[in-house]
């Protein structure tokens, strides 16, 4: 049999998928499963997306433009500039999820060997998209008791070598729920006009922010038009991750026309999907107030529930829909599989992600899980009970 | 600026792309253009693909699994079983479009530096994804003068080193339309078993096959299931290329759960382009035998066209849309460019694919162009009538 490649071999698996088979055997055996560790929301999808679907007049389903649907791209442009980033559709590529978006991006301004520093615990796959391009992960690790906030950025200074080319930041993170203030924000752009770096925010969340807050986008930041990459997505903003639709925004023309050739190779985004995602455009102002004062509550929920159990500490998140516990467990992957397969509280349980696949530092976020509010609050109450519970029974 | 990668700047811009200005030009000037450089079909998509994802009943429009939805890879496994494919629902992952299918497969099977025996002209993008992957295209180069057909099996012997991993065909073939005998695909079959090496086969125009040939499979060869990987898409078949809508079939384990890896880090395939393609499925007989009658009048009426202009050398196709036309000139390129900008009859003109894009080897086909006959035959007729025209202008 033929050998498959090297990075075939060291292509990660997802952490959740290795509990996938654990979660199919409780369920078979009658459990019910509390599902705290997929980022798929249980809110539904404006309706204007689902009758812009539903009433599309397609006759011939063709191939769109490479580069995505003018009239989306102009609509988008526009979304933009209304949250104070100043771009035109010429700054814009529709992707194919925003995984397509750092794909492309990864391939056009790094070869095998180059470094990305990205700001650690950080969205899995991200190591994957690395191993895929062959770029190496440089992680600068966060920490639980400042809430994940940035390192100094003399930590950032100590890891920049020559072979770096980039730095990464989700904001708001996944899975952290960190949201980086302004003068974070600020202080990365420096450092990376500074050393010459290419500044990329992955900013699916953006939308998706509490207590007042209010989103810094690194394209806000002037005299970043070289430097800055903004990855996104409809995924999460409208309920639609099924869509596939993500998008690359840079004023920076060299990387366009790089990343335009890559997006030619593969033809076009999705065109049904596009339709969806322009349509997504004019859902109301009312559909965010009313998602966010839901997810508000829900955080808000499970962070005090979370609070009162004895020996868990949780990273209170300002934004997205995920947060970070730290519990009085010693290796949470398995504590993780244990719930699934020798657990249950009346017949039911929980399913967390352990948060060491959110870590390249080895060792690091070995007692953490990753919790996403993506449940109504009842089901949050019930579930953080059996975490109580299970933690009791667990440590004994 | 930050510099960009070198796989970046190697990247092939797509030959065809670099005629669009031109083109837009032309427009611009009122003429108009008979487009016979494009794979996009003007065939109709059927009514119940259209009608499926009309009638959906989505709500939350959420990831589907990786792999693709369950009730369309079993369906597609009906599909390949009807065609005397012998596989399962297990043996297939489906892609967003056969684009990521193939460049999932490269990342899967090859590392950088490994080499790929490609038939020669090929596809174009094929370069890209090599480039992408950083593999090594290595051309096996068919002569117009037998149709495009197989070289001796001694030519890829030849061609095989060290790095060798795979061989890829196009069968049906874009550019050619040469669809290979069952001997062809035996011998191919046996150089990879010898050799120990994957051979994959783009089969993507499967089912636009004419003159009473029936497409063999790499599939169908008995004692391949490690060696062979089917490269599928719906985009051709049932006129939907917008769907970007693909699959990758083998029996290849180890293959298949690596592919996965990739597939699982970009989440999942669109969903509305999945229920429209499970909807595909459905489609009546009727329809392709519709479709290939309009296909095959089409190619006899192109073919018998340029035959009939002096000095034109043409391979008869015997599948897929395309042809490639030897031209009484010597630079493919130039030519093109000139119909757009300087040539009109009565206001009207073509555009045709020049065919170095379509090879790899340095020189090789300058003086050939691609002819995709996707238009139908009034326009057919009128699109031949400017070429001879134009070859006697330009060669004056």
């Amino acid at each position: 049999m033929p050998k498959i490649s090297t990075k075939g071999r060291l292509m990660p698996e997802s952490p959740i998928r290795k509990l996938v088979p654990f979660a199919e055997k409780a369920i078979e055996q009658g459990k019910y499963i509390y599902h705290l560790n997929i980022g798929q929301p249980d809110i539904k999808t404006p309706q204007n997306v689902l009758d812009a679907v539903k009433n599309n007049s397609v006759e011939i389903l063709s191939y769109s433009r490479s580069e995505g649907i003018n009239s989306y791209r102009q609509k988008l442009a526009k979304y933009y500039q209304d949250t104070n980033i100043n771009v035109s559709d010429k700054d814009i590529i529709v992707t194919t999820g925003a995984s397509e978006a750092l794909i492309f991006l990864f391939s056009s301004i790094m070869d095998p060997g180059d470094e990305v520093i990205i700001a650690e615990p950080f969205y899995a796959n991200y190591i994957a998209f690395s191993t895929a391009t062959g770029v190496k992960v440089v992680p600068a690790v966060c920490n639980i008791e400042d809430n994940f906030a940035l390192p100094n950025i003399e930590v950032f200074e100590k890891l920049i070598t020559p072979q770096t080319k980039a730095i990464l930041i989700c904001n708001p993170g996944n899975p952290t729920g960190y949201l980086y203030s302004e003068e974070e924000i600020r202080k990365l752009s420096n450092l990376a006009l500074r050393n010459d770096l290419f500044l990329v925010a992955d900013e699916v969340y953006r939308e998706f922010v509490y207590d007042g807050e209010k989103h810094f986008s690194i394209l806000e930041v002037e005299g970043m038009d070289e430097h800055a990459v903004i990855i996104d997505s409809v995924s999460k903003r409208y309920s639609m991750c099924g869509a596939r639709i993500g998008s690359l925004v840079s004023k920076n023309k060299t990387v366009m026309s790089t990343v335009l050739k890559f997006a030619q190779a593969r033809l076009s985004p999705p065109t049904y999907a596009q339709i969806a995602s322009e349509a997504a455009l004019d859902t109301p102002k009312s559909y965010f107030t009313e998602v966010n004062a839901e997810y508000l509550s829900r955080r808000n929920t499970l962070i005090k529930a979370l609070k009162g159990i004895e020996g868990v500490k949780v990273a209170k998140p300002k934004g997205a829909f995920y947060c970070i516990a730290e519990l009085p467990i010693n290796d949470a992957d398995h504590f993780a599989q244990w719930l699934l397969e020798d657990f249950d509280l009346d017949g039911e349980t929980i399913m967390v992600a352990p948060a060491s696949g959110f870590y390249s530092t080895p060792l690091v976020g070995k007692n953490q899980v990753r919790i996403a509010y993506v449940l109504n609050k009842e089901s949050l109450l019930k579930a953080t009970n059996i975490l109580k519970e299970a933690l009791k029974v667990y440590n004994n």
